[in-house]
């Protein structure tokens, strides 16, 4: 991302966005479109160091949404917010074999602090596994303090050769849950409760129809036994990995010591431990599952703005400001989100494709006929022709418009997935819908299988999913027997 | 800290807080007070990186109401949020020359990446200014883009010799505001906005009665031109920095090459900068403002826990259980954040205890006679007399004792303040009067006679308050004529 250099385009868009230029075709080149989107959308900006990325307000604004909704849902399972520490002795990642292996290579290392070098190098967290591992071993002695349901709000740091805004950058924000139990079906209900919290955060905030499933053994968290996933379809029928919960057995707890005096005979046993995350990657799922031709289109429910009203005509003239003004207000009375754009170097054509381009579900334009005559012009980004309707009694109707935009959104997102969703039963139909969307095929189980489909059509197994019906055939690459008793998802991945 | 052995103490708080011994005497050793009382209430915890804090969820929870207020605050003055990269190349830390002095000492760096040396070393933030900086120069173009008004919600790290929990950890967390505009005034009617919300927040919601003022030049931020903070007393009579606001003049705008067309001229100006920041040292503010021998007193506006329902009597028999179930009931729908400890295994007398001495404003017992005859117990952490209630109406009532509760507090720390602030005219009734509390006193504005008066006394002066009255008179110390117009707070201070 350093070596990059800033298009004109981005350069203006950090200046004012006064670059009328219509962005990049999502249809012609998804990848530049996105790149090209986040940026004059203003979500974000490169940092100064290679991979990180500033999150704007406009981005952020998105992110503080989704957090609230998220935070509300964690707290209402039960669990309490905590923070532990950044930096984590070198030492604790390489107590646990796998875990080490996965992150060795993306850690982040500070060696020198208050200017000296250290003793014990410190790792940036990638994830929070061992240090709160450590604690748990510290304020759990006795069955009465499990479940212990804990959960953090963080950045966290994996260095990315490859970065991407929201999907892959050097630090990002997530929440990570971690939590101990005395057994495994008491972790495993947890690993399930939460994957289905972000499977349900992810239809109705986000309004996109996520696949709920098991990761195949080749795609697991390291040092789990076993991962679930929500898996969404991108425009560009590819699947991005939107939220994963991981029952880790007793791994971390022999890893970390973290034992319970047992209730009925008090013996020591060790604890099944579990955690959960989901980023700022969220915001690449929402970005790349609705936006179009025009840039971003942005669900409701999460919009920073949910309506952006445009005073048009020739001076603005003072009756129009107010009416604006007026209409404002009725819009936050009744809860919306609203923005008066009222920039007066911009023309209204400019601000029409600026706020299509930023996603804004509603926009709404004044003019002075439109005072004159009591009404206001409301277009959809979702599409649909503009519809003029009386300024009195227009407010109180945007909450019901937005919920149907919502919910308009979720079903073309359905339909989207089911459109390219196949499910064959012989190579050639499976490597032709893997290279335009999905496939629910059988699967043989064997890794080095999972890696030959992987070589040839650059698709993966995304998930097991749960609700897939039961069911046994033959692999779709080798013949032989099918595992898990269900048909696996596989796609292109992010 | 890492070298400080574990007590006793504090490993049983870590397992269940089954410690029925009193915690060490405020009055007796302050100092040890605060240590023990920290860890017993399970606000923190020690990490295992030297000077690090884990905020347990009780601490955690109190910093999140503290937040939600003050970030309702900073939305409230036009302010919007953001993020920017923990970390900042190295070299940024050095346009600003007193910037890099200030901080160089405390920085942890980041040598190692990705399992390469980096190229340029990066720091891990101490604070934004520089990246903000840099950014703010690419966003800004025009008048139109100013005034551009940002904070982020983030972890910080500056390495700590001797490192405190919540006063002085190497890693902690805040909110650190960054607004550029386009002149003086402007700047600096921001500045004192800012510091104002802080005391404000200081006031109404952790009910300590700071005091608003202006540094004096040798205890300004690093690359601040001026800088305002509030002050509380604690309560062994020492001021706690709790919030600062800072006017940088062009300093960071020159050094990062911050400007914009001027409305009339179109010729380029530099902005007038400034940054303000309030921390998790706050919370140790309200420990050290309210707690006394038995341990905190949280205000109820802040109190994780408002409301603590303990079940008393032989066997907790149902219908005690079943009448505190439904008190709690009736507790949540009037707003109230309450709790009930229906731990089975401890006794109520070791109940009462644990809650008083983590602070709970209000404690009410249930018992089987209670229930009989239709009553409850209420004890206030403030202190008075245990009251019987009906327990028909009590959760309608308890808004309004915790309002009176809050309103004591803020009266009680404000009667504390008042008797131990005095305004000596002579050395020696100042050094007697610094010994136990705070000095309003003249002072000639010298540096050395500032370092001498520390030398001698260990108190510094805390601020120039803003509505202290127009005075003149001789400096306290070396008789020569005293500058700022006014007196100025000294104190000895954390």
């Amino acid at each position: 991302m350093g070596a990059q250099r800033p298009t004109s385009t981005e350069t203006q868009a950090g200046k004012g966005t006064r670059d009328e230029r219509a962005v990049i075709a999502q249809s012609e080149d998804f990848s530049g479109w996105y790149n090209e989107v986040v940026l004059r959308a203003q979500l974000v900006d490169r940092g100064p160091a290679k991979g990180t990325m500033v999150i704007r307000p406009y981005g952020y604004r998105l992110w503080e949404l989704l957090q609230a909704d998220l935070d509300a849902r964690i707290k209402a399972t039960g669990h309490e917010n905590a923070y532990f520490p950044l930096f984590i002795p070198e030492s604790y990642l390489r107590r646990e074999a796998e875990h080490v292996e996965g992150f060795a290579p993306e850690l982040a290392v500070v060696t020198h602090a208050g200017g000296k070098e250290l003793e014990e190098p410190l790792v940036v967290r990638p994830t929070s596994e061992t240090i709160i591992g450590e604690m748990m071993a510290k304020w759990i002695s006795s069955h009465r303090d499990l479940p212990l349901l804990l959960n953090q709000w963080a950045n966290v740091v994996r260095w990315e050769l490859r970065p991407r805004m929201f999907l892959r950058t050097t630090e990002f924000l997530w929440q990570e849950g971690h939590t101990a139990h005395v057994d495994e079906a008491d972790a495993m209900r947890e690993t399930l409760q939460m994957v289905e919290v972000y499977a349900q955060l992810a239809r109705e905030r986000a309004a996109i129809p996520v696949v709920v499933g098991e990761k195949t053994p080749g795609e697991r968290f390291a040092g789990a036994l076993r991962t679930f996933t929500i898996e969404g379809m991108m425009r560009d029928g590819k699947a991005l990995q939107s939220g994963t919960s991981h029952y880790m057995g007793t791994n971390f707890a022999k890893a970390f010591d973290i034992k319970y005096a047992d209730a009925s005979s008090g013996g020591q046993q060790y604890c099944h431990t579990t955690s959960w995350g989901m980023s700022t990657r969220m915001i690449g799922a929402i970005i790349m599952a609705h936006g179009d031709d025009q840039g971003l289109m942005l669900p409701p429910r999460l919009a920073p703005y949910q309506a952006v009203i445009v005073p048009v005509g020739r001076g603005e003239a003072t009756e129009v400001l107010g009416a604006v003004q007026a209409l404002a207000a009725q819009c936050i009375a009744v809860g919306i989100r609203v923005h008066v754009d009222d920039r007066p170097q911009l023309s209204p054509g400019f601000k029409f494709n600026d706020w299509e381009m930023r996603g804004v579900p509603l926009r709404i334009e004044v003019g002075p006929r439109d005072v004159a005559a009591g009404t206001a012009v409301v277009a959809r980004r979702l599409g649909g022709p503009k519809e003029t309707v009386q300024l009195d009694g227009l407010a109180a109707a945007l909450p019901g418009m937005l919920e149907e935009i919502q919910a308009a959104m979720l079903a073309r997102a359905t339909e989207f997935r089911d459109a390219n969703t196949a499910a064959p039963n012989d190579w050639d139909a499976f490597a032709s819908a893997v290279s335009v969307g999905w496939a629910m095929a059988f699967h043989c189980g064997v890794p080095d299988c999972e890696d030959e489909i992987k070589a040839i059509t650059a698709a993966t197994p995304r998930c097991i999913p749960n609700d897939a019906v039961a069911e046994t055939g033959t692999c779709i690459r080798c013949d032989n027997p099918s595992a898990y008793g269900r048909r696996v998802l596989f796609g292109r991945s992010y």
